[in-house]
């Protein structure tokens, strides 16, 4: 295969135009130099390893196989991060990235079926155990003697957990706890590995004992035999079926029948039930927020992950792909010279930047008010959680649908499985709706807007909603910079919030229940909680890049601000109608911001192949045809479909046995 | 499966709220009674014939066994067909609908490996084969003697036709045509049907003869053994894997190394080659435009029907599902209760209605100005050709993000494959690509729009556009009316043409090219276009309801009016930032507008399940656990995943092999 030694030469053009170091930037983005040979090296291990590599591309596997497959990466995977783990080279810090977006993906590229036992089942038993809970439990999962998955959701139930039906009912006779799926819908639907591959949960169940229904709480079950696999008795499972993506993780279904677990079982860190069936409560509820939010974080930072890889893809593709022409009688052009082209590209480009950055501070924000929380500090939570609702809405959401801007900027090609643009469009999609639903979230970050807006006093201790103090009186004379569309967006956004309370408050008046009134005012909710996130974005980005100054050389620092500016231009351009009306922006100011941002698209041109090298991606990590560094594009779409197994005969024996007869019957 | 038999009670109730007739809406939709008969009793004949069902879910076949089974099944489907026909019921017609939406994806759910056989070889000779062609191939190609294919697309080659790379060299010593194709991007690729079912295609090449290039013509060529359907000497063929949908559709790649073809095999109805090499000239270009305008017309007709069957399913599922509390100590609502879920399903809704009336409005123009094309008059032909641009790609687009709306308003569910939801949205995001990139389409449709806005005196003859010519100069105080919205939407559309038209004439002022001056205004015209396009379809709904007043139920009417209603207050409420610049509009206009939204939203609530009961799909077409008539949901999604080959065993054969092994290792 000689092309894979030459360099497409519009690749070549492209990489010798560009402006600044991309090393530069990939250590910056890595955390240094030696996080980024860190990177590298792991990669190897990985990477390298012929074992891990699936013979036939998965698609064309039968689920079954899939499935199959999966389990044999996944094992060996996991045996190659023990070894690591046997070297001394880090603990659960390397299951982060080897189970993400960078390293998991290129490997089990359809989902891994044992996620759940490293992501959920051991933390759960870390956070949720007691001291002698995890002397019972840890060793056992850490050396994966038995492999867990965490059952919460149900057929019936998702995002609100209150009303999970699953009984646990303790019975004081025997000291057990019995559990049972009283309805289809409590069925448990879902959790990833519980179809076939776990053989222990931890279960969400509605605590009754004493006669008292305690609320949810989590309990360690067997789900299956530790020598045959075979499900206990009372114990109905299997997998749910297929899906949308992430085919290989093995999303599977639970019911019980009168199963029986001892009292010690319950995992009871917080809250108790002693022997007698009495019921300790907790300290506090609060305990548990940590790990959610934890969970949100790493989703703002895989949605940054997986929209650099589709903006790498797109980028080279459009690169090295002619279409049409500009002028007549002159060749054609590479598709990224067309302005609706790079309109398409870029904001996406800028947008993995601004994700990562909200990341970055969402997670120091955490660290400090965890920090703060074992102090018994906890005033500073429900900005936190308002916080971590509104970034993990916006990133997921956007990463998507910039996804599949990015993929359709493909045409045709880009509707290809060997594009590896639909799986990262399916990857990021279901992000939209698991660790809580986009809407429901921003509804939630809208509640604590609206609670901030009628107590004004809070205001000054809220870093992330200080602006609303003062906003609305903000006088805005258009100035082409970045702080200025950040006030704009912030007048903007306390002026949707003000409007939207003030609509509660109409409702009300007129008579209706409060909660009547906000379902009414939902839909203005959500779109203001929506904008304070995309400004708290923005916010977030400047903040950033201002940071960076001292650190970066003055070329990359050009490149990083105008992505920034990008970024800033095309946020406010998105929600123009909104700005025209709460801020005192004119027509001929929205003019001037359309011209900024083609001045942007035009100046972000020459370096965008040399942006996405620096997120440098292992071409075994995009896994695309389109997007390779060696940019040889038709080539690989030529070779990949040579793998089809239909290929591997010239005529399918559905010709002899239904197409031929077919052809010949006689009408 | 005892479930079967009841209707879930959420369901019953919603009905009996219904205040309209809903098979009153039903015929309308059909066009009468008799056609409403005719369907059913078509839908009866091929849903009912069990021979044509799959026995396992296509979803859980490797590709090869998907392909496999395709075939069985679109053999016996023709064959159906067929005898339909010799029964005299219907002939091409009846493909329309076996092919389309409706029917056709209910039996093959991912694509028919024959369908360009119908839909575009056959059209294709009878199109442009001269009479003595006809002869030859047509009733050959009617009886599937033998199959073919349309292989235009190339590797390196989409919407820009004239690019195209594959030479067809006539030889005057052989009076044969050599076919070539000179690079790698030269491939033919995409074509449905010619990875290894069709035998014959249409193959589209640059015409060489005499040393010169005559640009592209249409050859029919043999691909395949007749008798043994092995490739000829000279075919590259193969198919080109997978895909994010329409995984059975066979889509192939060829190559072609110095194959001839009789001279008589290029079709020369309009363009002809002589034996010795002459080529004479088509008289007019202008008469291949119908059929490509006339499958745009069918795309926005199926855009509008798999919006239907998506809206079908989410608010089933809306209505049965269950979830969350508006207020405490109160049973959990129906989603449908929820404002913003509301704000997803319904304005989709009104968007079936708007695509299907668009649809019927383009294809009655179509029929217009080709009847005046056959009396030599083209004059209406660009007003034509730009509005099946801008309709085909507003329709497919906003039905491909109504699509994904949707499916995410049914949470989790909807992410799987049982929801039928994903397979839709793969279908309806194809159609953003092909037959004309959509952004290509809207440039298309720019280019006329500024070609009039530039020749006002051609205005006053083209009703699409006719509104350019004063909209700048009407007055707009606010009315709760459409007529208020149709003419604030003309308004903003003429506002933005002529901004358009002003940057490029701004740029052109400053010394640059006219076409770098368009390139460099082209997201601007990408939008007028796009504005433009909805206002046409706006006004077309108003205008089709208007004329539908004398003619159904009152009942009805005010169902139908509150969906034009919700459609044109939509419509601009996702502009808001070009009405507030370009129209005297205000902010408290705005507010209005949102009001008159959720009172909308409100008023169709309780007719949301009667409206889509009235589309009439049956539970075959939907083939959705989430949509069925009778709403048992969970009942379905548990009987789904028995399905699963997975689910045949109780342990995965991956314990023994690989898991177990993993689990039992000492560290």
């Amino acid at each position: 295969m000689s092309h894979k030694n030459k360099i497409n030469p519009d690749l070549v053009k492209e990489r010798s135009k560009c402006s600044f170091n991309t090393l530069e930037l990939t250590h910056l983005i890595d955390g240094g130099v030696e996080k980024t040979n860190e990177r590298k090296s792991r990669e190897s291990f990985f990477l390298d390893d012929p074992s891990l590599r699936s013979k036939v591309p998965l698609e064309y596997l039968s689920h079954k196989e899939k499935y199959e497959e999966a389990v044999r990466q996944s094992c060996l995977l996991f045996r190659k991060v023990q070894e690591l783990q046997n070297e001394g080279k880090g603990g659960m810090d390397n299951f982060r990235e080897i189970l993400g977006g960078q390293l998991g993906s290129a490997i089990l590229k359809d989902g891994n079926p044992l996620t759940l036992h490293y992501v959920m089942f051991i933390p759960t038993l870390m956070g949720q155990g007691t001291v002698e809970q995890q002397a019972e439990w840890i060793q056992k999962a850490w050396s994966c003697d038995i492999i867990g998955t965490y059952a919460q959701t149900e057929l019936g139930h998702g995002t609100f957990i209150r009303g999970l039906e699953t009984i646990a009912t303790y019975d004081t006779k025997t000291e057990e706890f019995v559990l049972n799926s009283p309805t289809i819908t409590s069925y448990k639907w879902w959790p990833g590995g519980l179809g076939h591959s776990a053989n222990y949960a931890v279960v969400v169940a509605q605590l009754h004992t004493l006669g008292k229904n305690h609320g949810i709480h989590p309990f360690i079950v067997q789900l299956r035999d530790e020598e045959t696999h075979v499900p206990l008795p009372g114990i109905k499972i299997g997998e749910i079926g297929c899906k949308l993506g992430m085919n290989s993780t093995n999303n599977g279904y639970l019911g019980f029948e009168n199963v029986r677990i001892p009292r010690t079982n319950m995992l009871m860190k917080n809250s108790r039930v002693l022997p007698d069936g009495t019921y300790v409560q907790s300290p506090s509820n609060k305990l548990t927020y940590g790990t959610m939010i934890f969970v949100r974080v790493v989703l703002v930072q895989d949605a940054a992950t997986y929209l650099k890889k589709a903006c790498t893809i797109a980028t080279r593709y459009s690169a090295v792909r002619h279409q049409s022409q500009i002028k007549p009688d002159e060749p054609e052009p590479q598709i990224m010279d067309y302005l609706t082209q790079q309109n398409k590209l870029f904001p996406q480009l800028s947008a993995c930047f601004s994700f990562q950055y909200a990341a970055t501070w969402l997670w120091d924000t955490y660290n400090n008010v965890t920090g703060e929380l074992e102090t018994g500090q906890l005033e500073n939570l429900p900005e936190l959680h308002a916080a971590a609702c509104v970034l993990k809405a916006v990133a997921t959401a956007d990463a998507a649908r910039g996804i599949e801007i990015l993929r359709l900027s493909c045409g045709g090609h880009g509707y290809m499985t060997a594009s590896n643009l639909p799986s990262t469009y399916g990857l990021v999609t279901a992000m939209c709706t698991y660790e809580g639903e986009n809407t429901v979230l921003l509804l939630q970050t809208a509640r604590f807007l609206i609670k901030c807006w009628q107590n004004p006093q809070s205001l000054q201790s809220l870093p992330s909603c200080k602006y609303l103090l003062h906003a609305l009186n903000n006088k805005l004379p258009f100035q082409k910079s970045v702080n200025w569309i950040i006030s704009a967006l912030q007048k903007t956004a306390a002026g949707k919030i003000e409007l939207a309370n003030r609509r509660i408050n109409e409702r009300v008046r007129k008579g209706m229940a409060y909660e009547d009134a906000w379902n009414n005012t939902s839909i203005e909710l959500v779109q203001a909680a929506e904008l304070h996130g995309r400004t708290l974005i923005v916010e977030i980005y400047l903040a950033t890049i201002q940071k960076l100054k001292q650190r970066v050389s003055t070329e990359l620092m050009t490149v990083l601000d105008q992505l920034l500016q990008l970024y800033a231009v095309d946020t406010i351009l998105r929600c123009t109608g909104d700005i025209l009306k709460f801020t005192e922006v004119q027509g001929r100011d929205i003019d001037a911001l359309q011209t900024w941002l083609e001045e942007l698209l035009t100046l972000i041109r020459p370096n965008a192949v040399g942006i996405v090298d620096s997120f440098d991606f292992r071409d075994e990590v995009l896994a695309s045809a389109l997007g390779s560094y060696d940019g040889n594009v038709y080539e690989r779409l030529l070779e990949e479909a040579q793998k089809s197994p239909l290929n591997a005969e010239p005529v399918n024996k559905s010709f002899k046995e239904y197409l031929k007869p077919f052809m010949k019957a006689q009408l």
